[in-house]
């Protein structure tokens, strides 16, 4: 069975969380938390010199770590992933805009109100990730205008990858009920078979 | 033929144009000058709604952005891109690093140095920078030292990715000597037939 090391309440392992739920994919997860600096033990770097979670083990010493990249693993051959080249690299381009153009600024938003509390020293910050953060929902909400999923009619790990900081994105400070297609697309993406909400009484 | 919109001197870009020197691909070079907002154009975000380069036109009305989708499009099928399902996740893994671990520190360091000239009110972030990105830099030393390239012994998209703002990562303010992985990867990576330098003469 597989392992999976991370924090329900991490987007970035509530998407691996997501899929696996979705495919009924049998998996042990093991709890990890940031704050306490667990991702910084040499056994933790073992399996990612990066430090960071989301961390799946395949097979023993077999290690896979960053987000969109494990989707990728599991969704392979499945209706998650198209077979078509140009719809599977559609799926990557949504998927880097998301670590690249979204989650720096919606997720460190989030983190530096939920899990940090908003410290003074941290205010300027925050305040700045507001703006590149709003870039981002705006550009989604564009494309969700005349799209139903990202990559059209099929759900897939696109979506998995956006709507896992984008559906937590007011706890970063960020007012979402002006963008009525990213609600519509919440409403039919929460209505998939599997669907867990993100809570560590789910992981 | 395909056309590229790109900055020859963007990292980002440049790994695009490699790929398609490697793999002989015909395209035309169109050169967009972000610094004059030329991909804030109505026409670029058509093509790119988050109005960032490189695009690729790959039919009429057809677009694909994000480097990295760009990369696995082109080299899906070559020896770039391995068919193993591991290889592929393990591909993707050293891609995502590179766009959330690596490129918004040595590529945002590079930009503030030698785009804007290390403005006064940059200086504080241009300093934050280092810490990450030397960060990274060790991660991709540590994997060298028993990796010839990312995935072993064949070069694949993985490499081209971390390469293209590695290499010019002094430009940055990091100091490369240190690495000597880092060094002895950018000699094998150089020896590849069809390598040419960043630069937009040839762009």
């Amino acid at each position: 069975m597989y392992k999976v090391f991370g924090d329900m309440l991490s987007g970035n392992c509530y998407k691996v969380k997501l899929l696996m739920q979705f495919l009924s994919i049998p998996h042990e997860w093991v709890p990890v938390d940031i704050l306490a600096k667990e991702t910084h033990t040499a056994d933790f770097q073992g399996m990612n010199p990066n430090a960071r979670i989301p961390v799946v083990v395949l097979a023993p010493d077999q290690y896979l770590w960053e987000s969109n990249a494990i989707l990728n693993y599991f969704a392979d051959g499945t209706d998650f992933l198209p077979q078509d080249k140009f719809a599977r690299a559609k799926v990557l381009q949504w998927q880097f805009f998301e670590q690249y153009s979204h989650e720096p600024y919606i997720a460190t938003a989030r983190y530096i109100n939920k899990y940090l509390g908003l410290p003074k020293e941290r205010a300027a910050e925050y305040h700045d990730k507001q703006v590149g953060g709003h870039k981002a929902l705006a550009v989604m909400d564009k494309h969700l205008a005349d799209h139903q999923f990202f990559l059209g009619t099929q759900v897939t790990i696109a979506d998995i990858s956006l709507y896992a900081y984008t559906h937590v994105a007011d706890e970063g400070g960020f007012e979402l009920s002006d963008y009525s297609h990213i609600q519509r697309w919440f409403k039919d993406f929460e209505d998939i078979p599997g669907y867990i909400k993100m809570s560590r009484k789910n992981a």
